[in-house]
């Protein structure tokens, strides 16, 4: 455990709060990187960016079947980072996904994908989270608003808003099959939530959020700042980067049309996670990882892709 | 009671029967109407058609107000045609709603809609069924895929698929906010369901539907068939016709943005309803008319919309 620094995020302290001005910036100087500077403009603005076309085919096919193979895999069935619906044995996440499989490993360190972490964080980054999600057609739930940072400060300890997500489409995003809707600069406003975090919250948050949901009058209100709701579609490869704060969620999909994304968390190596702001304990490292290694960009596989098992320490 | 016809769409035989071809056309014979041919080409092919700004801004305002008053009005507070949300109190429906509003019963005999319900039938038309659907900001519950034909043939005693509904946008209807979803071409083909209809099941299928829901295998393969699905969205006063036999359904609202819908369901006066063809008993006058009464155009309102409430015989 580390020494505790002055909790400028408080949240889940009995009653909500109310909705105060983030205090981090969103976006660091940097010495460059694969965004334009309209880019990082748009994404300073919005809290979140759509990169069409960000991986090609052949890449998204492979990720495709890699994640076919790991959700059949019988040494993972009963692994802790594996996640189920509800009310269903489907699964729907593998968190630290970079840790079970070489080839989402290399997608995770590569500058297509870190580059631009690096860039609007301003400094080396490390993998906070990393997961598949699949929402399967007919069966996937809905994920409820809210915001990551308020559950990583909360339960993980993480201090300063200074990280972000990546989220890569391997299947067509739509607008009917509960694709991600993202409320734009919303990620300026942190929204503390009620309640107080229940010890081993994790295990049933996962599957469906029930603490550090925010109450309907600052979505609302969030909503109103903004003028609308940005629902996120585009094909396989397609990916978008939202800042840690940004207000989001996703309705169910009662389509036939399944929804798979690799999801990946990039935290500043200068935001290294503290103790839980407002959690008993911290989460296990497969779902925060609590151990500050800088990425390095891995070799781009040369041959077909790893098609091997190899499941790394997922628990340091 | 009616002398029965034979049962050319099965349905609802304790196990699901295979999918077959509709028997009756989809468009008859007719002098015209508000249509123009391209607009009844589109309906035949796709099964329903869009209007947009179909119905004014001064009359979208004065409905909507309507609806505002029905919702709060303590005469209706305990009314059957009252359907409430599943898990909360708010209002979902109101049935039987061109019985109980003046305002309602003008816009549903105008030739606005039920000329295009006599242009697209070849017949006068009644109404089946009117009422008005709202899907409230955050608590929306979605609406399952289903054929409103398959449970109007089941429950109702309509014998053939010679019906259709307008629904009516009082607000907008966005991309997010659970807005209809089509399956375009899905009209020609009947889907039979399994199970069998319990006593009194519209108390609770129009809540939740239950019985009468199509298996994932048929759904699947309407969808392959027409390649996509169709997202209806549009300002309020648009509005969307559609054939009773179009597979539908609605997602959940999270946003909140609410949505509420004027529904009305015309059918032909030559096809009046007999027994049930899968139910031990019809269902309701105020769920469905049994009693064929040829609209006719009422005069519109000259003067500011009527606000005085009249509850009509919604039991005949």
């Amino acid at each position: 455990m580390t020494a505790q620094a002055v909790d400028r995020y408080p949240t889940r302290q009995g009653v909500a709060l109310a909705p105060r001005a983030r205090h981090d910036p969103v976006v660091y100087p940097s010495p460059g990187g694969p965004l334009d500077p309209a880019q990082v403009r748009r994404y300073a603005a919005d809290g979140f960016l759509l990169l069409d076309q960000l991986v090609d085919e052949t890449t998204v096919a492979a990720l495709g079947a890699e994640v076919d193979r790991l959700v059949g895999a019988p040494e993972l069935a009963d692994a802790e980072e594996v996640v189920r619906e509800p009310d269903s044995d489907e699964v729907r996440s593998i968190f630290a996904v970079h840790r079970i499989s070489p080839l989402v490993a290399t997608l995770v360190a590569s500058d297509t994908l870190a580059g631009v972490a690096r860039q609007l964080l301003g400094s080396d980054v490390y993998v906070h989270q990393s997961r598949v999600n699949r929402k399967l057609g007919f069966a996937g739930r809905e994920f409820a608003w809210h915001s990551d940072f308020e559950t990583w400060h909360a339960e993980d300890g993480m201090p300063a808003a200074r990280a972000l997500s990546i989220s890569l489409a391997l299947t067509p995003n739509f607008v009917h099959n509960g694709s991600l809707m993202l409320i734009p600069g919303s990620h300026r406003t942190f929204v503390p939530t009620g309640g107080a975090t229940p010890a081993d919250h994790y295990r049933t948050s996962l599957r469906r959020q029930q603490v550090g949901v925010p109450d309907r009058a600052s979505l609302t209100a969030l909503v109103e700042q903004a003028g609308d709701i940005a629902l996120v579609t585009g094909g396989p490869g397609s990916a978008v980067v939202f800042d840690c704060n940004a207000m989001h969620g996703s309705s169910g999909n009662m389509t036939p049309f399944p929804r798979t994304n690799i999801f990946v968390v990039y935290n500043s190596v200068e935001n290294p996670l503290q103790d839980p702001f407002a959690a008993p304990e911290p989460r296990p490292a497969f779902v925060a990882t609590r151990h500050v290694e800088p990425l390095v960009a891995r070799q781009e596989a040369s041959g077909p892709p790893a098609t091997g098992f190899e499941r790394g320490d997922v628990s340091r």
